[in-house]
């Protein structure tokens, strides 16, 4: 073990009240979006800052095809459900979240000190499918915390044609779409009243 | 609409390094804890955070149930895979994250301009359990980052019988575990060297 690994830490950081309002409170789902395009060098950093978040066993299972204005979008655009098609057709920039069915080939890199659960999840389908979905979902919660950290909106969306996403871009099977996040600057009227909350007695128990 | 609903937002805030650290590049799964209590205080709070942060349809399937050191705790070390009992043990506090099997039954109130996707989800379970899950899970995963924001350390495992602990905990069949938590302040030697992350060539694409 090295120093790093035996230190006793300090007191954790807490998140100050703007950093809780950026993610948190007074972050809110966009649905129209500003023309301002979004760079590439954004898109980058808003994955190499999600990454560090955990997954169990270090999977990391969550993929990302990043899809600019032009061709690509008018590709996804017709999968969309009819209620998400004008969202995605003007939002300066859309990620498709996917699991990577295989994930489990990493391992060897990503667990060095246990690369024998390759084959564990090799050999067990059902248990590498429920892993997968489980940890890219996990993955997908952070994505979209870590678009609202780089100071642009995120519109996540389940309506869109599944299967017909994987066989337009993922051709070769490995990659199953989960998820698809318009990101952007917010546009006009970009959003209704917020939602309710559950409250604490519906959510929370106590043992 | 409200003058809310119909405002141009300004820009929108970036987080800053410090919060950066605290969510992702510096906070680490915690292996060991120390005895400092958890309170009930900062529990609340941080469920009070991760509501916020969105879900499908507004639907928040998530449940938490919040388990102390004493009987709860001994319940549920019992069914904690031999590899996580001495953390779950040790934990100040511990979250079993859970999603509502039957959470279609809140969409009125949470969704109220479209109660009747109520009646959807229920005439259809296959759905009903693959968007509790999936939401569910996506929730899971902010309510890991609102750990950290509240200055506290996560350790997040997949590894128990989460049929022994829904008949434990949950006997009446509508909760179902997915993920527990241990929650408190780190203790000697917490984690060890940081694994590594795959490469963006491993994980993103661009179209």
């Amino acid at each position: 073990m090295t120093d790093l690994a035996t230190a006793t830490p300090a007191q954790l950081s807490t998140l100050d009240a703007a950093g809780r309002a950026t993610l948190f409170t007074d972050a809110r789902t966009a649905n129209t979006f500003a023309p301002t395009p979004v760079t590439d060098t954004e898109l980058t950093a808003i994955w190499d800052l999600a990454k560090w978040a955990p997954t169990s066993a270090n999977t990391q299972p969550l993929r990302i095809l990043y899809v600019r204005p032009g061709p690509g979008r008018e590709r996804l655009v017709h999968h969309m459900n009819e209620g998400n098609k004008a969202k995605t057709a003007s939002a300066p920039a859309v990620a498709v979240l996917a699991v990577d069915t295989q994930f489990h080939e990493h391992i060897p890199t990503l667990l060095p000190f246990r690369p024998e659960l390759k084959d564990v999840f090799a050999a067990n389908e059902t248990m590498r499918t429920a892993s997968g979905m489980f940890n890219a979902t996990l993955q997908a919660g952070y994505f979209i915390l870590s678009i609202r950290a780089h100071g642009l909106a995120a519109g996540p969306m389940s309506g869109f044609d599944a299967a017909s996403v994987d066989a337009e871009f993922f051709p070769d099977g490995r990659w199953h779409g989960i998820l698809v996040v318009n990101i952007g600057d917010p546009g006009p009227t970009p959003w209704f009243d917020r939602l309710p909350r559950l409250r604490q007695q519906d959510t929370v128990r106590w043992a």
